[in-house]
């Protein structure tokens, strides 16, 4: 291959940092200039679960191997799944509560056969509450980054087939729980007699805004001490009742199933509210954001897009890039 | 066919019903005596669902054929799904505040190409917790006919893939609610990240007394107020810590959602425990047992193939079968 000199008066001034935010259906690549700022990034869709191993090497080459052959000797840090079991390495879970220097010092550094990698570790809670994470801790940092005042005391709510309520006190990540809405949605839609009517109609799936999603809301909220669960037959009952139409059947459970898991979040944190951010895309924050409004846990704020920030941060941490006044 | 003559000297007593408890998964037959005692019975498995039309009629020869042959005119009543739109013949619901008599005047009498068949309504409960149950409604009517001072005031729990709580009081079932836990651990179990390490081990399904299902109900009784579904994950969180077997997942599930049913169910109930009763199959009675024991429901009593009284009490009901001093 011909590559250009690095130090030519051509070259663009040299990255400090491939960061790589691999989860299990998704990897993005994030080439980093000196001041943090991302000055390429990359997304390919990817399934981390069942396949043969080594195909992680083959999928790191391919996204980013030209970036490494070009500054030969970049650091890599990578988060997410990328670190599971199932993934390229295993990464020891950091105990919570954690902070991003705790969670820097939990670094596994990696030498595959594509160079050195670093991976970010996962974060797990023992107890009766036993939980674990991996990759959302760095989306939560990468928030805490752009907004520093937030560290003091929030909730971070980030949606998705596992969706992480996290608390933040003093800068550390204190606790968190896993709602499997997402799991739950995909297997009620796919799977149950619920869907079935969805399934058999011509539908196009979801809209944010539906009626039906707000009268999941609803009954959520007016489900009582018993919670959601109670109600999600009404899925069934309404349609045989002729009161809810088949296209309207995953609207309705999307809304009872976001609205039951906001019911559940708020109730276990009591009297308490700190300010809540939600971390995703538009259309799964625009849901969360309805669920708040109807189930009385207020305004929410939304961010987007913080995995990049918290690599870097991570990064900045664990010393991996040599930059003054770095964030972390 | 050569038939005995029906008043022939050795011929028992003619009998007075058929009854048929047929629902999406079986389909039994009873033969009844004068006095209410089935005289016979039989059974088979039965996928009302995804059958072509004409296979109801088939399978209701199949299983009693001979003794219509043998008794023509012999009263014929099916309670369950086969009168779903789904099963042979739609019957409309009755609504819910209801007893045996509005529900054996909501009885449609069906001729089908078989002869005529009286099917017994399911029932319907509007407004937001819309619910519906076909088959239910007899096992619980049978359940009274058993135990007449359970009908001042009682709450029966018919568990199952959709999991009936029906309050019985001054005998009318007054309200119910539709808990799809049996579904949920169905979708959990063959579909779900949470049930693959079961899936991939070499376990040999649930057993009732198991710790681990006692675990899942201890940790449903600690959720807190926002219930079992923020729990749910810890069937994945344990397992990756080494703290929860492969083999245990299902149990532990099993007693987790359970265990979740029971704790909403009771909390809808707020301060008032009528005594109840647990319908159901022994092995399901004990898991519902041990649920009622660890969250704080008590005792509770069990009761067992109740559908064959409440048919005959709603034929009675009906004056399909002229009988003095009938029950219902």
């Amino acid at each position: 291959m011909c590559q250009p000199p690095i130090l030519s008066d051509s070259a663009p001034p040299a990255p400090r940092l491939v960061g790589l935010d691999w989860g299990t259906s998704s990897l993005r690549a994030y080439l980093f200039a000196a001041d943090g700022g991302v000055a390429e990034r990359r997304a390919q869709r990817w399934e981390i679960q069942h396949l043969p191993a080594g195909r992680c090497a083959a999928a790191f080459l391919a996204i980013v191997g030209d970036w490494l052959a070009r500054w030969p000797g970049l650091p890599v840090l990578a988060a997410g799944m990328v670190g599971s079991r199932t993934g390229w390495r295993e990464v020891p879970y950091v105990a919570c509560p954690a902070d991003a220097a705790a969670i820097a010092v939990g670094i596994v550094r990696f030498a595959s056969e594509c160079g050195v990698v670093h991976l970010v570790p996962g974060l797990v809670q023992g107890g009766e509450s036993a939980d674990v994470m991996r990759g959302e801790e760095t989306q939560i940092l990468g928030a805490l980054a752009l907004e520093p005042a937030l560290a003091a005391d929030s909730l971070f709510v980030l949606p998705g087939t596992h969706c992480k309520w996290a608390r933040v006190e003093r800068g550390r990540l204190t606790s968190f729980t896993t709602y499997i809405t997402g799991e739950l949605f995909a297997l009620l839609r796919d799977h149950s007699l619920l869907g079935r009517p969805a399934r058999d109609s011509e539908g196009d799936g979801t809209a944010v805004t539906s009626g039906a999603f707000h009268r999941g809301l609803a009954v959520a909220r007016a489900s009582g001490p018993g919670g959601g669960t109670a109600r999600l037959f009404t899925a069934r009952s309404l349609f045989l009742a002729g009161d809810l139409a088949a296209t309207d059947v995953l609207d309705y459970l999307s809304g009872l199933l976001v609205g039951d898991e906001v019911r559940s979040g708020l109730a276990n944190l009591g009297t308490e509210r700190p300010p809540c951010v939600v971390i995703g895309d538009e259309m799964l924050v625009a849901r969360y954001r309805a669920a708040f409004a109807a189930l009385g846990g207020g305004e929410v704020r939304a961010i987007d897009d913080t995995a990049p920030t918290g690599l870097w941060s991570i990064a900045c941490a664990a010393g991996l890039v040599n930059v003054a006044g770095a964030t972390g």
